[in-house]
Order: C-alpha cells, then sequence, then structure tokens
C-alpha cells in the first residue's frame, strides 16, 4: 500500500510543510520506504521529483523540503510495494500528454484482479497495477473526446464511470490532475482539509512543527490539502466516503450539481 | 538558440563534472539562462529536473552537481528563448510515451518555417518549434511502426528521413533517446569525445576544474559525451558533419553499415 498527498489552492502556495509530514511516512514515522514523487503544475507546465529511494533518505526529497516550490496543483506519492519492484519507473505520480496536456496521477490501494485488454494510445512503462489504471483512464477519456477537452459537466461522468469500472477490481483512492482540474477518487481511504481564513496554527502529527498560516497568508487564500490519512492533529479533516470522485477547483471541492453526477 | 549536451555509456556513470561546466553557461560563462533541463534514464524508469531559472542560480541545477545520479542515458539543455516565453512548458527535454517507453528529446536551433499539420497523437504543451518538431517524430515513428518498436534498422531509415524533412525549416540540432538508443542529429554544430582506456585527466573549458578519471574509472568503462560547444579544452572532439545523425549504444557511436542508413 502507499499514501496519498494532493494539494489545490487558488493562488500558487508551497507544500513544504504538509510534505514535511508527509515525508516523514516514508521511512521514518511509517513504512512506505519504497520510493516516492511529487508533482508541481505551474501553468500548463508541470515538474515531477522521483526517487526509489525512501523519502526520509533521498536527497531529492530534502530538496523539496527546503526549496519552496510555488504551485495550484500538487500530487505526491509514498511507495511501499505491492505489484512491480522497487524501481525509478515504478515510482508515480505518473505523467502523460493528453489533448495538449500533461495529466499526472497517482494511486493508492491493490487492484489485484485488474488485468486491463491493451489499450490503444497509452501503455504502461513499469510493472504497477497503478500505470496500468491510468493508461485506461486517460484512453477512455481521449476515446471519448478525440476532439479535444470537453467541459467538466461531459467529462466528469465519464471519468466517473472508468473509475468504477477499475474500483471493482479491488481499491482505487487515486489524485489526478491536468493542472486546470484536480480530481480525488475515495475508494477506502481519502481525507481532507480547507485552509481559508480566519487562518490559524497547525501542528503536524509526523514532526513536532507547528506553523501559523495567519503570518503567510493573505485573506483571500484558500488551499485544499488531500491525504491518505491527515497530517495534523489539531484541524478538521473531512472523510471522503467510499465511491466519492470530488473535483476540487481554487481550494475547494464543486458542489456535485456542477458536476453532471452520474 | 540553445546548447545541447548528452551521455551514453557502458555502465551507469554520473555527470557531476561535465554538467558543472555545462550549467555554467546558463548564466555565467555564457548567456543560456531562460531555463535548463536534464533526464537520466535508470532502465526503463527515466527522471527529469526542469527548471525556468538560470541555470547558475537554481537550486535543482545545484542539487545536479552536487549529487551523482548513476545513468547510461542522459540529455541536458540550457535555453536562450526564441520561440515561446521563459516558462517551465518551453523548457527541454521533453518526454512523451511511445510502445511502453519514455522518449525524451531536446533541440538546439531555430525552425522558423516550421508549421507541421495538427498530428494524431501527440500534441504540445508549451510553444516552442523544438515541441512540436518533437511531436512530428513521435507520430512519424508510431505511424510507422504501429505494433512496437522495430530493430533500428527499421527504425533509423525513417528517424531520418523526417528528421531531414523538420531540417529543411531550419537549423535542427538534437538529442533523442529511450534509454535504449541514444540519438544525436546535427544540423550546424554537435560534437562528441568518448572516454575511455587509457583514461586521462580532463580540464574544464567553463570553470578552472580538472578531474583524473583514471582514479574514478575501471579499464572498461566507456562514456561518450555528446555537446553543441566542447566542455574540455585537453580532449580530442570529434565534430559531426551537417545532416550526420549519429546513434550511440556502450558509449560509442554505431558504424553506419548497422544502421539501415537511408
Amino acid at each position: 500500500m502507499c499514501q496519498l498527498l494532493g494539494m489545490n489552492c487558488n493562488v500558487p502556495t508551497d507544500i513544504c510543510f504538509s510534505f514535511e509530514g508527509f515525508s516523514s511516512r516514508g521511512g521514518k514515522t511509517d513504512e512506505h520506504r519504497d520510493g516516492w514523487g511529487i508533482a508541481f503544475f505551474e501553468g500548463v507546465g508541470c515538474r515531477i521529483f522521483l526517487d526509489e529511494k525512501p523519502s526520509v533518505l533521498s536527497p531529492i526529497a530534502e530538496l523539496v523540503r527546503q526549496y519552496p516550490i510555488k504551485s495550484t496543483h500538487v500530487i505526491a506519492h509514498i511507495r511501499k510495494a505491492t505489484f512491480g519492484v522497487v524501481a525509478l519507473e515504478n515510482c508515480h505520480p505518473f505523467q502523460r500528454e493528453l489533448w495538449g496536456r500533461y495529466w499526472v496521477f497517482a494511486h493508492n490501494g491493490d487492484l489485484p484482479d485488474f488485468d486491463p485488454e491493451n489499450t490503444p494510445f497509452y501503455h504502461p512503462v513499469g510493472q504497477t497495477d497503478s500505470e496500468r489504471a491510468f493508461c485506461l483512464i486517460l484512453n477512455t477519456l481521449r476515446q471519448s473526446f478525440p476532439a479535444g477537452k470537453p467541459p467538466l459537466s461531459q467529462l466528469y461522468p465519464i471519468l466517473q464511470a472508468v473509475t468504477r469500472t477499475i474500483a471493482n477490481s479491488g481499491s482505487f483512492n487515486y489524485l489526478l490532475s491536468d493542472g486546470e482540474h484536480f480530481f480525488a477518487h475515495c475508494s477506502t481511504k481519502l481525507c481532507y482539509v480547507v485552509r481559508q481564513a480566519p487562518f490559524a496554527a497547525a501542528h503536524l502529527i509526523d514532526a513536532d512543527i507547528t506553523v501559523d498560516f495567519q503570518e503567510l497568508t493573505t485573506p483571500r487564500d484558500r488551499v485544499a490539502i488531500i491525504t491518505t490519512v491527515p497530517l495534523t492533529d489539531n484541524e478538521a479533516w473531512t472523510t471522503l466516503q467510499p465511491g466519492e470522485l470530488l473535483v476540487f477547483q481554487d481550494g475547494l471541492p464543486l458542489a456535485s450539481d456542477v458536476l453532471g453526477d452520474g
């Protein structure tokens, strides 16, 4: 199993505080030692840091902890290998291009019965069930909308349908984004918190570190943090329900009536 | 214009010495300040570091200079913007997946007259002529070999033909690799050196640094360094001829009789 961390905001924000706690779980406070990765969107551009080393030992993770990269859409992952060896090609998040945008995906869970037919456009490079699921999602979106990215109200029901199909094969918690929309699917375990005015102090569970967000923010800022297990012990985390597929925008989950919920 | 740096070896090797000199040209010894990037293959896995900051100022470039990442196929780029703004999405190298492998591409030159028709599989995310050319190359390979990667003798003439077509629109020096094969095309300016036993000391042009490779290597090691302008002042760099498309393997360019040269 693995753990997920996502961030969606209305203004570019660094993830140093959350990543400090999250990356501790990659070998210090928890056992997800088999690699890690993080993707930062900056407009349509995207940079991904990957390492098959444990996140508590990786010099690249140390850079990410120390160097504030500001982004509105971030997806991170720490891995405990189940399918696929410990290797760079099996580290999440995975990236592909669709409709002239980068899409990024990370998965928590196991899909033991998942064996999709060979998909025409996107092929996995590594051996994980996760990358196979990502390829099937993008193939489905591409075949459903060959002319380009449709409005969210058309895209959402198709994504929801293919997600349900895959989730029938096991547990399928995931984060998915193209830098515009930010999708979070709960199969068994996922939660989020929205930080907005009035901001308060937050204290990490995995390290004795407190940040007072009031000192670092403006009243208009809004940040959603989505993760497998809460990162702080003094904030009100909302638990997603099994089968729930949320879309975050500007640091808030969208109401279901704009999603074309099928 | 921009500059290219590539490395192909028979055993995984770090590129810290060459990258030290090369990255100096991103704002210190030369004017390529508009972003940089580097891709490292490790087996079929690939990690890319990108930054729109000058390579002499980027904390991520500092990590790459200091942290020895061992790889057999490396492609790096420093950018001086001509087409496309200074932004993350316009930093080379670019990456796409084809036939279940990652392909990585970086370009030096300008293609002012290059305006390919919309290509069916791969679409550019940024605004550079370079990414459009990369998408056309991959589309051509994909359409020519829909069933999967062909032998090099079949792939090479197709790559050579599409390269010539694109090169007719301007200057088109590039490095391209999927972690198995390493292609280097010279349109106007590209050179290489092969380091092998007996190893000697090499001295950088862009920084007063000397490394004695004899102390760091075994007699079987072989490393090819490919770049726009020589990095050292005491080694014999071989200049590629305009129109030449070399394939490096295990640190050596392959002889043309194995390439199906068209």
